[in-house]
This record gives C-alpha cells, sequence and structure tokens, in this order.
C-alpha cells in the first residue's frame, strides 16, 4: 500500500481543466480574483469560469456562487485567501470533489514552524483525499495552449500570449513571471509555465514528468531550488533524454550562500551542487546560471534543434564589437568557424581581399559594390554556407537605415536554415530592429552577453549521451553482505578494493617484530610500515608511518618508534602493516561515496599536493564502464601529465579507466552501505605497469531496507 | 627639433571650438550633413555653425559657404566624402587656418595597403601644416556640456542630452554611439564621448590625457584596440590615479581571435594582454569585458565613489531571484555582507526572526505589520545602516503596485547615501518602474548578470594602489654595459643574478675531468654535472645534465658521457659546470623581460610540472620593492604551498620576494638591453634558509640608441 492516494485528476488535466473555479471573484480588476477571471476571458479560455464569493449573483457575466458545494464540478480551483483560512476552504473544495487547488496564499513552510505545521495539515488532507494541490506560496501556472492563464499578474496584460514548445517549471512565482515577460517582449512563447511554489503536494517532477509526455513540449526548462527526491530526478532528465527532449536546467544553491537563499526561501534542502552537475552532465543537460540564458537557450533549442560540429561565425559591420565578442566566445570556450579556402574564395565576390577571415568586418565590402544591403547580406549567405559554420551570429550596431540593414542581415541568416542569433548593442535607438526581427524569426539578445553566454550553453548540448546506454545501478554481490559496519583500516579497505580487481601495494598485517622481518623479506625490500588503527586518519602526520626501510635494522628501529607512538594514539591497536615501496609514478586519487538525492558516485583527481590546490576532481555517477571512466579522467587537470608531458612517456590510462570502473561497480554493489571509499593515492605507471592502489581507507554504513538506491 | 609640429589648436578648443564647419551641408534630415546641423542646433550648440556647400546660400537659416577659403575661421570642420577626396578637402582646410578636422570618412588604414598609403599622406599633411586631425574611420564625438554633437547617428535624436561626469572615449564609433544610446536610456550622462578611429593624428592617448586634466570629467572610460605607445598611456594611467580620478578600460584583443579582429579593424597592432593587464592593475584601472559594464561601472564610481571595505547586502521579495543573485556574486568573487548581531536584532522589528539573514527575502516580512511598501523599505534602511554593508543591491521582480513598491524601496536605498544598484528581472511590464528609478535617481541594470558584473568590476576598484609612489624606473648601473650580446650560458647569466644578490648554487666551469674532481670536493659531494652550451636550450631533454654524482667514480663517467654527447651536439664547447646538487624545495619560476609597449616586466609561478599544466603566472612591471613581490607572490596558485600547507612549515618568503623584487632592479638596469631573463626552477626552502637559483638562462639585447624605456 502506497501512502498517497490515486490522482483523481492527472497533470495533463490540471493543465487542460474543463472548469476553473476562481475564488473571492469580483468585477474589480484592481483585485486579484477580478484579473484572474479577466484574464481567462482574455486569452480565450474555453472552458467553464466558475467564480465563487457569497457576497455576488454574477461575477464578469458568469453565474456566481456562494460556496464551492453549490458550484457546478469543478477541475481547478484557485485560491489566494489568508494561510489560516486554507485548510477549511480546502476541506469544502475535497468535499465538493475539486481536482486540483491551485493554492497562491504565501505564509507556509517558507515562513518558519507554524507555517509549516499548516502546511503539513494540507499535504494530508491532499493525501487522505486524493485532491490535488499546486503551492501554496506560488503564482499559479500559465498554459499557453489553451489560453488559461492562471496567475493575476500584469505581466498577462498582452494582446495574446505566444504560443511556443517550451515547457517551463520553477518553485518561484517571481521567476516565472519575469521570464514569461521577458519572453514574451522578444518574442518567444512557450507551451505550458508552472510554479509550484512549496510543493505541499504536486512538485516540479510531477511537472516535468507530464512535460516529457506531453507532445506541445519539445523543450524543458527547469528552475530547480532544491530536489526532494533525487533518484526521481534522475530517472526523468533520462527518460527526457531518451525521448529526445533537451533539458535546460538552472539550479539555485551552487554556491553556499545561493544555498542558503534557496533553504530559507524553499523549505528544502538544496542538494550537493556537484552531484547534481555530473548527473546532468550524464543525461545531457544543459546548465545555465541565470533565467534569461536558460530561455535564450530553450528558444535556439526549439526553433533549430541541437547544434552540429564546428564553430561559429561572427559578422558586424563593426569591427570594434566583433573583437569585443570575439574575445568574449574565447572566454567562454564557444569557438569560432575557420573559414574554409572555398569560404574565402566566393567571400571575395563582396568583401576586400584582406577581410576574409572569421570574425567577418562587413564594413570591409568591395566599395565599389556600394554599400547596399544586399552586399553584407550576400556575405552572411556565404559565410553561413561554409560547412564548419555551425551558428551564424550578427552583431548589429546603430547604422543609417537601421531597420532595412538589420532585415537584409537577420532575413539572410534565417534563409540559411542554420542556428542564428543576433546581438543588438545599442538600446532603444533598436527598438524598431527589434521589431523587423521578431517579425522575420531571428532570435536575438540585447547584450553581448546575452549571446556569448547563450552561445556558450547552447554550443554545449550535444544529442547522445551515456544515458542511452541505460547502465545498470542494481547493487549485485551478495557477498559484500559479510563487510563489518564502521571504518575500515587499510589493510581490509585494500582488500575489498582487491576484491574487484583493483591493483593494491603487496603486503601483510603483522603482530610482532620477527614477523614484520619475515613479511618484509617475503615482500622484498625496501618496504613501507604503518600502524593499522581507526583512530587515526593522517597517519603519516601522526608518525605512524615509516617509508624505505632497506634491511632488518632500519626495519627493526621503525618498529619501536611506531609501537611506542602508537601506545599513545591507540593503545589497543596491536597490528602493524608490512608493505612494498611504490614510488615515482604520478599520484592520482579516487573516491567513492552515497549521495543521498542520486546514490553511488565515483570521483577521480590529481593527488599530492594538487588535489588540495587545484580542487581537481571529477565526478560521475556509478557504474561507469572504463569508456566513461577515461573520458572522465579527460577532465583531470593532471590530464597531459597522463598523455605525457613534455617528452616524458604515458602513463598507463587503460589501467587507470579500469580501476575506476571496477571501483564505481563497488560502489553500486555496496548499495545502501556505501559510505564512502577513498583511494589516495593511486600510483599511475608508464603505459603497461598499471596502477597501484598505495593507501585507502572506507567507511561502511549500517544495513538498512533501503537496498535499491 | 620634433617632427610634429606644435598644435595650432588644443583638443580643450577641439572639445569646445568656436564654430563649427559642416561639409556638404544640407537641409535634408535624411542626408549626414543635415543631421549633423540639425542636431547641433537641437542640442544648443552655440557656437557658429558654418555650412560649406557650393551648390547653397543658405541650410538651415546659416549662410552658406562654396569653399572653406571663403568662410570665416573654423576651429573644427567635419567631413564625410569619400576617402580618395579626403586630401584635397583637408589641403583646403588647412590652407584656410582650420584648426582640426574630424574625417568620418572610412576606406584608410583599415581596408588594405591603398588606404593605409592615404592614411599616411593625410598624417603627414597635419604633421606638416600642424592642423589636427581627428579620424578617419570614426563617428565623430559629442561633447554633452556644449550640446556640440558632431555625429550624424540617429542615437542623437532625444530631447536632451544626459549631462555626467563620465569621459569616454573609443577607437569605434559604433561602440561610442551604442553606449551612448543605452546609458542615455537608463539616464546616465557623460561629459564627453569621442570615437578617434584610425587616429592618423589626434589619438585615445590625446583625449584620455585631455580628460585628465579636465575638471567636468570624474570618470574615464576607454575602450582600447591596440595600444601605439604603452609608455605614454602607462604615464597617462598613473597620472589619473594621482589626479584622484578612476579610470575603466576593455581591451580589445584579449584572446588571439579578438586580437585578430582588432588587427583587421584598426591597422594597430593590439598588445600582449597579460602585460597591460599588469600595468592596469598596478595603477588601479578597472578592467571590464564589456562596454555595458563599463557605464554601469562608471556611473557607480561617479554618482557614490569608490567602494568601501565590506560586504554587498541584496534584498528581494522574491527568495528565488536571491538565490540566483546570491549563487552569481559567489562565483564572481564579490562577498555578500554578514548582518551584525545589532542590525539582526533591529530587522526583527519588520522580518520574521527566521529570515534575519542576507540576502534578506522581503517576502517574509512580519505579516501582522500588512504587506505596505513602508515595512519593506524600512527593511532596505536597517539594512543598509550595517557599517558591514558597502552596497544594497534590490532585486525587483513584478509585484501588484510594482512601481509604488520599487520606488518604495530605491528611495530607501538611495536614502541611506551607500552605493546602492537595483536589478530588474522582468522585461517590459517593468518599463514604469524604470522611469521610476531614473526619477528617484537609483542605478538599475536589465539583466541579473549586469548587477553582477558590475558589482565584480566595481567593488574592485581600490582608492590606493602602488603608483602613488612612483616608482623609479630609470636604468642605473652603467656596469651591465660591460654584458655580452645574446643568450648567456647558464654560469654567465647565473653570475649576472649574483651580481644582484639573487642567490645561486655553488658552482665552477671547469675545463678537464680532474679540474672538476677537484671542483666537486671543493663544492662538497654529491654534485651535478652539466655542459655549458648555448646551442642547447633543455639540456636535461639532450643528456647534458647528470645529477646526485656522489663521488669521483660517478662524476668521473658522467664526465665521459656527457663529453660524448657534447661532441656531438655542440662541437665547440669545451666547458662542463660542476655545481651542488640542490634538492627538495618548492620550485618556482622566475622571469623579466622587455615589453615593447610597457618596457621591463618580471613574472613568476609555479614552477616544475605545474608552470605548464596551471599556465600559473602573475606579471609586473618592474621595477617592484620586496612588499609588491610578496603581494605579486600572493597570486600564485602555489601560495598555499610556501604559506605551509597541511602542516608543513612556511616557506621562505621574504627570500623569494626579495629575489623577484632584485631580478625587478637588474630588469629596469638593463634597459632597452634586457630581452629575456628566465631562473627555472628557483628552489625555495623552508622560513630562514633562503632561495637558490638552481639553473638560469637570459639574452640580452644589441645596445640601442633607446636607453630609457
Amino acid at each position: 500500500m502506497t501512502d498517497r492516494a490515486s490522482p483523481r485528476i492527472t497533470v495533463d488535466r490540471i493543465l487542460h481543466p474543463a472548469s476553473v473555479a476562481v475564488f473571492g471573484a469580483s468585477d474589480d480588476r484592481s483585485k486579484w480574483a477580478g484579473r484572474i477571471m479577466y484574464y481567462l476571458a482574455l486569452h480565450g479560455y474555453a472552458g467553464e469560469v466558475i467564480p465563487i464569493n457569497p457576497r455576488r449573483q454574477i461575477v464578469q457575466g458568469k453565474t456566481c456562487y456562494a460556496r464551492i458545494a453549490d458550484a457546478p464540478h469543478v477541475d481547478v480551483a484557485i485560491i489566494a485567501i489568508p494561510a489560516p483560512l486554507v485548510p477549511a476552504t480546502l476541506r469544502e473544495c475535497a468535499d465538493a470533489g475539486v481536482g486540483c487547488c491551485l493554492i497562491i496564499s504565501s505564509g507556509f513552510a517558507e515562513v518558519g514552524p507554524e507555517g509549516a505545521a499548516l502546511q503539513r495539515e494540507i499535504s494530508e488532507l491532499s493525501r487522505r483525499t486524493g485532491m490535488r494541490l499546486v503551492g501554496p506560496n506560488c503564482l499559479g501556472l500559465i498554459n499557453v495552449l489553451n489560453g488559461m492563464a492562471l496567475t493575476s499578474a500584469r505581466v498577462l496584460e498582452v494582446e495574446r500570449l505566444h504560443r511556443g514548445r517550451i515547457g517551463f517549471v520553477t518553485q518561484s512565482g517571481a521567476i516565472m513571471l519575469s521570464i514569461f515577460n521577458r519572453a514574451h517582449d522578444v518574442g518567444i512563447g512557450f507551451s505550458h509555465l508552472v510554479s509550484v511554489g512549496n510543493q505541499a503536494d504536486l512538485d516540479l517532477a510531477d511537472f516535468f514528468e507530464h512535460m516529457i509526455d506531453d507532445p506541445a513540449t519539445a523543450v524543458i526548462c527547469l528552475h530547480v531550488e532544491g530536489l526532494r527526491d533525487g533518484r526521481r530526478f534522475l530517472d526523468l532528465i533520462r527518460r527526457a533524454r531518451r525521448a529526445g527532449k533537451p533539458v535546460i536546467a538552472l539550479k539555485t544553491g551552487r554556491s553556499e550562500l545561493g544555498e542558503h537563499a534557496a533553504r530559507s526561501h524553499t523549505a528544502s534542502l538544496a542538494g550537493a551542487y556537484p552531484v547534481f552537475e555530473a548527473a546532468c552532465r550524464d543525461a545531457g543537460v544543459v546548465l545555465v546560471d541565470d533565467p534569461d540564458v536558460m530561455v535564450l537557450v530553450a528558444n535556439m533549442l526549439a526553433r533549430f534543434g541541437a547544434p552540429t560540429e564546428g564553430g561559429i561565425a561572427l559578422l558586424s559591420p563593426s569591427g570594434g564589437i566583433n573583437g569585443i565578442v570575439a574575445d568574449r566566445l574565447a572566454d567562454a570556450n564557444v569557438p569560432l568557424a575557420v573559414l574554409r579556402p572555398e569560404t574565402r574564395q566566393s567571400l571575395c565576390e563582396v568583401m576586400l581581399p584582406t577581410h576574409l577571415d572569421n570574425p567577418v568586418d562587413l564594413g570591409a565590402r568591395r566599395q565599389e559594390l556600394g554599400e547596399t544591403n544586399a552586399v553584407a547580406a550576400r556575405a552572411v549567405e556565404l559565410v553561413a554556407a561554409d560547412p564548419g559554420v555551425n551558428a551564424i551570429v550578427i552583431a548589429l550596431t546603430t547604422s543609417p537605415n537601421y531597420e532595412a540593414t538589420s532585415k537584409a542581415l537577420g532575413a539572410a541568416a534565417v534563409a540559411s536554415g542554420k542556428p542564428c542569433f543576433t546581438i543588438i548593442t545599442p538600446g532603444s535607438v533598436a527598438d524598431g530592429v527589434r521589431a523587423v526581427l521578431r517579425e522575420i524569426g531571428c532570435p536575438y539578445g540585447d547584450r553581448i552577453d546575452d549571446g556569448v553566454r547563450m552561445l556558450a550553453a547552447y554550443t554545449r548540448y550535444v544529442p547522445t549521451s551515456r544515458v542511452a546506454r541505460a547502465p545498470d545501478a542494481k547493487p549485485g554481490r551478495a557477498s559484500l553482505l559479510d563487510l563489518r559496519t564502521g571504518y575500515l583500516t587499510e589493510p581490509d579497505a585494500k582488500a575489498l578494493l582487491a576484491r574487484y580487481g583493483i591493483p593494491v601495494t603487496r603486503e601483510r598485517v603483522v603482530r610482532a617484530r620477527d614477523e614484520a622481518v619475515a613479511a618484509a623479506e617475503a615482500i622484498g625490500f625496501p618496504v613501507a610500515l604503518k600502524a593499522v588503527t581507526d583512530k587515526v586518519v593522517h597517519k603519516s602526520d601522526a608518525g605512524l608511518v615509516e617509508l624505505a626501510l632497506a634491511d632488518p635494522d632500519a626495519l627493526g628501529r621503525a618498529w619501536d618508534k611506531i609501537r611506542r607512538r602508537l601506545a599513545i594514539l591507540d593503545p589497543p591497536a596491536d597490528t602493524l602493516l608490512v608493505q612494498e615501496m611504490v614510488s615515482g609514478g604520478l599520484e592520482l586519487i579516487l573516491g567513492a561515496k552515497r549521495d543521498p538525492g542520486f546514490g553511488p558516485v565515483v570521483m577521480i583527481g590529481s593527488g599530492g599536493i594538487l588535489v588540495e590546490l587545484l580542487r581537481d576532481v571529477q565526478l560521475a555517477l556509478a557504474p561507469i564502464d572504463p569508456a566513461e571512466a577515461e573520458a572522465l579522467l579527460r577532465g583531470v587537470k593532471a590530464w597531459p601529465l597522463l598523455e605525457g608531458y613534455r617528452g616524458r612517456g604515458r602513463l598507463d590510462i587503460p589501467a587507470v579507466a579500469s580501476a575506476l570502473s571496477r571501483l564505481s561497480r563497488l560502489a553500486v554493489d555496496l548499495g545502501s552501505r556505501l559510505g564512502e571509499i577513498d583511494v589516495n593515492p593511486l600510483i599511475v605507471r608508464t603505459d603497461g605497469h598499471g596502477v597501484v592502489a598505495a593507501d585507502a581507507r572506507a567507511v561502511i554504513a549500517p544495513e538498512t531496507q533501503d537496498q535499491d538506491l
């Protein structure tokens, strides 16, 4: 039995209700509910609109009901009464068989313990009755397709809603409205926009899921503050991927302070960003850092689909602007296309022979052709035809016939069929140009920065990813159930690694000095001698490690020294570890941990001093195969050292990839028992000579029922 | 004798001419010159306007002259005729005693060799006659203070020009116009805006210099493509610094591609950005990467002066927006203020006790006070009073009484007297809000990104710098004149370092095997043995270095080996170097070179493998004193290692600083003979144990007359 009743109404029905009830309905458009009713009429919502107000008979020409119980059947009711009155009204709605209540009211979990109690009360009511809730503390939703704007904001005061194929879900009502307004201004349309607020019942994932299945939505934008259920989110981004729908996500709480702001706002914990980032990267989600860029990227994906391989072609009548944009693109790692010889040849038709490079300075047209727009447009056409050009960017500065010039250039870009974008550098003087570009359907941005950041995100979108192969992340080996819970000492941790075929140092646990000497002779001098203790984490710093012991005498002296230190630091500890000396090679750090939201993750980074200097760590959700491990490894800053830096030999990259892949399998197999595993350092030898885990530790969590995360 | 005639007219007079002649004058405002005349009248230029046109008697109510020779005295003439006709017209102007010609015409150096010849011709004419030129290939200039807009662009089609204290100079006319228009839209005014184009005579530095002395200009914005004379630019940024005028610079050509774009546009070479950056940092110049941000920062500096120590206070009615902005500020290293206990205490007056943190979620006001604007404004006032808050940022989302709310919040911020800025998150729905903010004088931006990048640049401006002390950069030691020109071998380079007190390894140049053994015994085994050659740069890779030779036998074998290799690689070389072994310690790289624009610079960075992995190098203009050297060193990524990383001992930072400062003095003293010097590695030992240059090389340039750069 689940603790959530089956929904009486689907998300699809909530977005396409047959009837909408408006509580507190009014003829006065300066009132909240007056505006809601007005916007429903204005934008042509064809369902039934049912005003609820005990003091009215007719509102905006519609029969008004005193109580919801008197009204005809209601799919969705919208409510913005003071928080303490909400539960009673919801009970009336549930009794009346309302499918879903959309609660604008604030004063719930976001304002402290009292509000949180109120929110628990309505969540419970929803679970018990099956009546769905959106909100509280949201600003409603907008279904552009059926003209149903369930929000009272003035941004709806427009002649018509632009239809589009972009779906947008956010926790923040303010962001929904800002985004809607900005997008409207530049002619970008949506299918649906939803603000989910405190998510007392329906949450971001529920609407996200609907949009994956919704044929009217081609691109999905998510603004995520906290994630309630990382696993479900992960499943959904993978489903979206398999469905071929690009997802663009803006995550708040990337920084500690942003995280704090998210917490105080949504009363939900923001997850750890790097894991979120790794999950998104694996599933091909485009991550952005602000809502303006999110919408611009979504529009490019909806309009032009995925970008192809290649580089940007940048054209402007101003070489000065070209220089600035080219610098910014370089900063953002967005490559400019190198024009092919044939393109340069054909460009000679319209450009001075000294000016055949990308970025293209349209000011350097052949003067004998006249400064006509047709000549400039021809340059755009020729450059766009270069197969190495994957997008055309035009930076429009003021010019005498600004609208006509912009129209000619924009139309040539649009006609090429390639993704195109226009950066408008001046302000209001270009308002006519903006209108022209909207008319011809050429996307634009009002900042150099809009263009650069949009391109950085858009060109990062790749239409294939490892998700297609849907790695199996179910725990395997029952044999791991013998592991003891808690901190594993170095030899135990290494034994666990060795079970998965990860090479570890030859070593032996010993209890007495002569046993140590015998072990060293078996392993071969020189050796290292280490204390075995779960009390001291940094054993070297504590004087519990002696290295490069060349003979039995040195070993004996080291034995005495470590025993003395150990007697102080961990008196019950009675074993030491004799270990082969490994030296040289590159040091990496490998690790695994269980993220509370996303399950097992592995990490790899530079070891030794580099790890803390550079914070040079790459993460991936486990499991990963060796090829994926190698791809991850390429992101580590020490990669050039692995490839063979300045004439030094190539190191054993396949062995590193294998070890990381094996560790990821171990992490999955440990299931909920995975606390964390660190291999530091993993020594990487030259090609063909493998790797060896020189030190390791692990924490094993207690068994829980939750075996499959 | 200088090759430039004394100017007959100053830059000040060019900006404040008594008379302006317009070539090709017309009554038709659709024509270029018709608009120029119209704008001069529209914006109230009070000087004489003199139309020149052989086919007219009267233009726009003014007596028109057929030829410049017939006209009364002209301070500034503006010309936009085809390039090939320009020289003849300029000759007429010079003959008529015109003070300065402003040449809009393009088709000069920016379009290739033919245009370059034309440009040389007019430069020569200017030098010969003393008639000053602005342009060609510019879009004119605007002096807001006397209403003299010498540009034909439609951006002048405004009721009035906003007066301000920001001066702006750029090579690019398009950028001047775009910036003017954007700034006008948000109510930001200028003193002067100048586009200098190809700089055939007057250049960016000339107008920059004028603005430093101009009492009407408080903040100077420069968009720099190529720099003609780095030394003059350096002198000017230092002069501006001493005059207390903030300078904000946008440099094109930071990236290779931007550099390319700049070159093709301005026909002048872009300098190497890192040296430019170091020079600007030293002189307190704020570097930005796009023109929109430049103007926003300039406005903050003109309006509020330099920022004080502290952090940003961020307030918004939307916690969602707060989260996004807080993340972006963290990415940009702009600190948020931590509110003092007293501020939190006083905030309780209006905010819920759970919501007393920065960023402040204005949605969490105490509900019993009502959602009035006065309550929200009180929160702004209380937060602004916190002494740790150095700027107030308000992110305005849509709200029912949007203008009134925005006015209340903005006015409270302005009234606090602290720097303040408003981020407007929606689009056109906020147009009324924009008008309100302009009215109350609260700066605003239309993107989250505008605010974040403005704050990152503004808060980086520090009102003091090392320029105040004006280091003496004149070469000193005549004794360096004995140096031979060309590549210095390791022992010669080290001898040069040693003259300046930079510690080098104990070593001796030897010619025979027994001499080597004697040297090694004097130095003390173990030693290193290296070939002395100027033919092989990477001696280790070539097998010309043997390390850790423990005794005479080992030394003897190494001798034979190196002699054999040397006989192949550099047969004439007949000396080897016996050197003390230095090991352990941290490796840094030190260097000096002569920048063609800015003179001697020094660099310091991580050595060993880190140098190429991280490209971790910090630059400064020489000379620097030890304190400045230490400040530079803090910017090196390896700094934590020097400070004593993870319990390891602190290294000898004063010795590094001393060595770098000494190297900078050597670089200055070498004057034009400085080619480059590399010390790699400099071995840094633990505190008190000094540093030692383990390897070094140098290139000494031939003597030239130019001794003082």
